[in-house]
């Protein structure tokens, strides 16, 4: 039998932590030894924190804290900052890639930040600094500077011998061609250069057509280039068309889980939550403000009801329906805009379709209502069937609720589609129109269009 | 000034249909041949219904249709499914890898499927007919069949030789090694191949240990294995370990994008909607049966509020607060359960850290519960001075309200945190959590406590 990579994880992580609880260093090495990097770095969220430092500790005498640095979550990799001496902290990342030391070092206040560079010193530093002068988010933050490419004059056999010769460079699949002042001309692949005839230069063998990045193009569309295109790399060159770094698939895949993650917490209204950090002050403090428009938006709606509290007063069954018929408006606006902003970020809806997407979803939304209209003007008949036989005005009342539920889900259908589009249209992020935005309006409008039906029908 | 690939898509997209009107096949061929199928896709979301079979027939003819065809979205395909001669179809498949075949007729009523198969013949058809045994969403049914292993026995200069004879197999960067009954051996990356000395035997030469899939892993688990490890591909192995196919990174870049919106609409409730169909009724037909749970739940939230009726008729006003209440609780418990359930995808978030999860999210809902319940407050003392001051009782009025609103933002934080968990424990997929379920019984817990509250201070 197989297991999956989380039993694995989970199984794995059980044995360590009984072996640290009898400090049973010779079996926790083995284990090491014979674990991959990754897999170490999913042992941490099954420790206990107080367990932790002595995992980092074991790792560290076994060199391979540079590898599973790069893979931890944020909050570890800040506790093993603040649980390790200085000269230990400049032992790890000296043996890192400068892209995972940038990274790395970004979550940390400014002068621990500038005291490590210092501490690290050397060629690497250089590196580790040009990342940081970018802007998070953008290829040249994410690009790993040490990449491989060879002049255009020299032959596929050189080329070869070059690639013998450097024997630390992982992930060499991708030939990049430079001219002398390192400007890319173009780019072939390994297998290219190992299948042709030995003499061949390499400008006539690469492909003069390669798509690139800038330094500042978004992390976002960088993922988009390597995705569409089916790459493996992507070139970051600068604005002399000089190639300065590159960005792997591997750390693609990052980014649109990054990206992913970012959507749906925006699209829930949580700001920039860190979903593993316990800090509840973190947590607190991105999800503070976000709520205010909820808290606004339910006064406003609470002061539509304020409005009509004569009606109230007199059928009080009216407030039984309030829930109902703004929380289906809201479930039927929630869905249409989470459709139209995941379609929008994959590309599978476009703002040129708008009049079609309206359409359908407009549509949509007065066939749900029909339906649960129908449900619930039933149910308004039958549980309330004494009320509304009392007068010949209370008959109405299951008409009321029911069409109050249909023009609900209409209407919040449309509000759904309508706000993600139009915030994409205006360039703000439409992720943000599901969450607050939405909900918000459509709380008031639900209570107006049920209290305004029913006014017209009762009384 | 470089485009991005958005702006690049509009800006030859409206090109086209400017020169699909005109019917300017030269200057169209001219930008087709120029273009990658890739972005040739991305065309057709600008396009109408209508114009769409006029680039259909042009790409056939260019011979394109067969590369743009596997980047379509699936309602783009069945377009040209329906709207292509059978000859057609039959020439467009034959120049299509087989696992994208089997893609491109997963979609396809069965009939109309085996038609076609039949129709194809040949070593692809049988390739195409093994993909399909396979279940959807398993690596089986993602793998590409064609793939490149070598016996161990050969020499390093004889592996380079068999890949030049190999001329079509794109994307090899690592040689699969398996034995005479094609058991998967170990694992080498072309780059050593052509580094090493070239008598070198493979089996001297490579890794033994090999991550691999079985044809019935998960998707998502073939995802997270390449992820991991930083793969470029995994080989997937049949029961008795016989190497079947790879499953490359770029197929697995698009299952996490299909996984990631798969657990979007989950969360928003609206099941197996499919984003960029036009199809009214497949819409309206997915979303039908999540909002039944909300209709329920919005039922009982209302007989919950009946439950008071006398109290409401004697103080209307109450009505107004329901709102906020409600949609506040809603809100704190999606932005927990959202938070779980990412965290429960990436990993961030472990079910042995339900505690220390719970605990955060429950202090943070005290703590914007008394922040915002503090607010509501005094919002409730000033608007409503007159009544407040009316009498004793109703003096607290404003605390019931503030009282109201932080008992059930701690509340919904915390059921927002624990369903998710316990279905996850429970082996159902945590992201049917948050849409109606949270949602439901919060409404519910939300006017509950609101009247409980309300009746021991106010009546």
């Amino acid at each position: 039998m197989m297991l999956n990579t989380r039993d694995r994880d989970d199984f794995l992580a059980s044995t360590v932590i009984k072996l640290l609880k009898r400090n049973a260093v010779p079996n926790l090495r083995r284990i090491i030894a014979k674990t991959h990097s990754a897999d170490i770095a999913h042992w941490f969220p099954h420790l206990r924190p107080d367990e932790k430092p002595a995992l980092f500790n074991l790792l560290v005498k076994e060199k391979r804290m540079s590898e599973v640095l790069g893979e931890l979550h944020s909050e570890e990799r800040n506790l093993f900052f603040q649980s390790s001496e200085p000269t230990v902290l400049v032992e790890v990342l000296k043996d890192m890639p400068p892209d995972d030391v940038s990274d790395t070092l970004a979550d940390l206040p400014l002068e621990q930040r500038d005291a490590l560079l210092r501490l690290i010193k050397g060629s690497a530093t250089h590196a580790v600094e040009q990342i940081l002068q970018y802007d998070e988010k953008t290829a040249g933050y994410i690009m790993n500077p040490h990449f491989f490419a060879l002049p255009q004059d020299i032959t596929a056999s050189a080329a070869v011998e070059r690639i013998r010769e450097m024997a630390d460079l992982e992930m060499v699949f991708y030939v990049y061609v430079v001219d002398e002042e390192n400007r890319l001309k173009g780019v072939l692949s390994l297998r290219q250069l190992v299948t042709t005839r030995p003499n061949t230069l390499l400008k006539d063998l690469m492909t003069t057509r390669v798509y690139t990045v800038h330094t500042t193009t978004l992390q976002e569309e960088v993922a988009r280039v390597v995705a569409r295109y089916n790459l493996l790399a992507v070139p970051v060159v600068d604005e002399d068309n000089k190639l300065v770094g590159i960005v792997t698939v591997d750390d693609v895949v990052d980014v649109i889980r990054e990206e992913n993650t970012e959507d749906m917490l925006k699209m829930a209204g949580t700001g920039d939550v860190d979903i593993g950090s316990k800090s509840i002050l973190k947590n607190t403090r991105a999800r503070l403000p976000w709520l205010f428009a909820s808290w606004i938006s339910g006064i406003a709606a609470g002061q539509v009801i304020g409005l009509f509290q004569v009606q109230l007063e007199q059928l009080a069954v009216l407030a039984v329906f309030i829930p109902i018929i703004a929380g289906m408006g809201g479930n039927v606006g929630l869905q249409s805009a989470t459709i139209v902003v995941r379609g929008l970020a994959t590309g599978e809806v476009n703002l040129n379709e708008v009049w079609q997407i309206l359409r359908r979803e407009a549509v949509t939304g007065i066939t749900l209502g029909c339906i649960y209209g129908l449900l619930l003007g039933l149910f308004a008949r039958f549980r309330y069937w004494n009320l509304t036989s009392a007068s010949a005005n209370l008959l109405w009342f299951p008409l009321v609720v029911a069409l109050s539920i249909c023009l609900n889900m209409t209407l919040a259908a449309t509000v759904g589609t309508v706000m993600p589009m139009l915030f994409k249209r205006l360039r703000i992020d439409p992720a943000i129109a599901t969450g607050p935005f939405v909900t918000a309006s459509l709380d008031v409008i639900g209570n107006l269009s049920y209290f305004l039906i029913a006014g017209v029908f009762l009384f």
